[in-house]
């Protein structure tokens, strides 16, 4: 088992490193992440709910995500959903109830919702199929739009077109930005470390020449 | 301009929207984002840096990690150099110089440094050519792997493998997790918001029909 022991690491450092070390360093590099419960249901209505860290902003127009999916058999009911029913959604993570959130990541037996098992109601809206987590504030429906297999990792990156938005409108700034604050929308590092984030402050429109300016709007 | 009203929108309430306002809305439904500083070397040694919010973790064996690149005018340069040397580096961002760090977002014309305009120092490292940022903490150093086309918005997903990673072993867990907090990694929602985040708990391995358990180490 090889940690670091100085404060530089190369490539055949992480490579001789002791796996379950490199998946908790590799995995927290990068910083917080967006972190999301991600509701389907398959054909036969049964629902399934996993936690996500791997969410990310991939254009406004159209407003489309990412995500990858590992090839792992927790996600299998997933990833399988998706393909069947062309839908997903995405949902903010509270305080209260993080550790459900945390709990869908058991790997519960494939048929077993994880909604029940862990605590969430599901919740509807018409035209729309997959289910949303009935406790969050921050909730979003996608129509899928390409799965890309990624044959460096055979993990799978999963495009969706943000089709519905379920936001309460106290939470929306006059330009358009959600207070995840207000929203108390949890984020995680690593594959288990979870945070509540402070603002710092926003800032203007960075233009050369001008020094960065602060907002005076929190939202 | 139609902006949400009620606390549902579908996909030609945000096809309406002003341009400016669905930026900000769709930009910030996911939550909180990794925040990094991306360096960059062209051919002929003029360094390159901006701020990115679209990294996101792909793999841990390999070591990967995926990026959003859009197509617009400021990010060329970033582009064309990790095209041309096939590196790049992506470095964490401290409250005491976020301000800075937002500024590389501003269009500087083609050629000049965001390093030396926007009050950072280049850090070098043997073997690599790309440029760390010297004030940052969490370092890591990257050799491209791939480049995916996004047809369906332009964009171009950058797929880069860890090959080099500089933090301080004080900031790093027993178990490999990097302690962000101690590390003062600042985090962002939407465009322009600002964070800084409080630790919550971290939470063990979830299994089946087990309660979730906070791990009692921070790091």
């Amino acid at each position: 088992m090889t940690n670091i022991k100085s404060g530089k690491v190369s490539t055949t450092d992480i490579a001789a490193m002791d796996k379950q070390y490199r998946i908790c360093l590799i995995n927290s590099l990068l910083g917080y992440k967006s972190l999301n419960l991600l509701g389907t249901i398959s054909e036969a209505g049964t629902t399934n709910l996993c936690v996500i860290s791997s969410a990310f902003h991939l254009g406004a127009n159209p407003p489309l995500i990412g995500m990858v999916m590992r090839p792992a058999r927790e996600h299998n009911d997933t990833l399988r959903n998706i393909k069947a029913t062309g839908q997903f959604t995405l949902n903010n993570v509270l305080p209260d109830w993080y550790k459900q959130a945390h709990q869908t990541s058991a790997s519960y037996p494939s048929g077993v919702s994880e909604f029940g098992t862990c605590g969430f109601d599901e919740h509807y809206v018409a035209g729309f199929n997959a289910p949303f987590v009935a406790q969050s504030t921050v909730r979003v429906g996608l129509q899928l739009r390409e799965i890309i297999p990624m044959e460096i990792n055979q993990t799978s990156i999963v495009i969706g077109e943000i089709v519905e938005v379920l936001v309460n409108d106290a939470l929306i700034g006059k330009d358009g930005t959600i207070d995840h604050v207000e929203a108390k929308t949890v984020t995680v590092a690593g594959l288990d470390a979870y945070f509540l984030p402070q603002s710092i402050a926003r800032l203007a429109y960075a233009k050369p020449g001008i020094e960065p300016q602060e907002l005076n709007q929190p939202g």
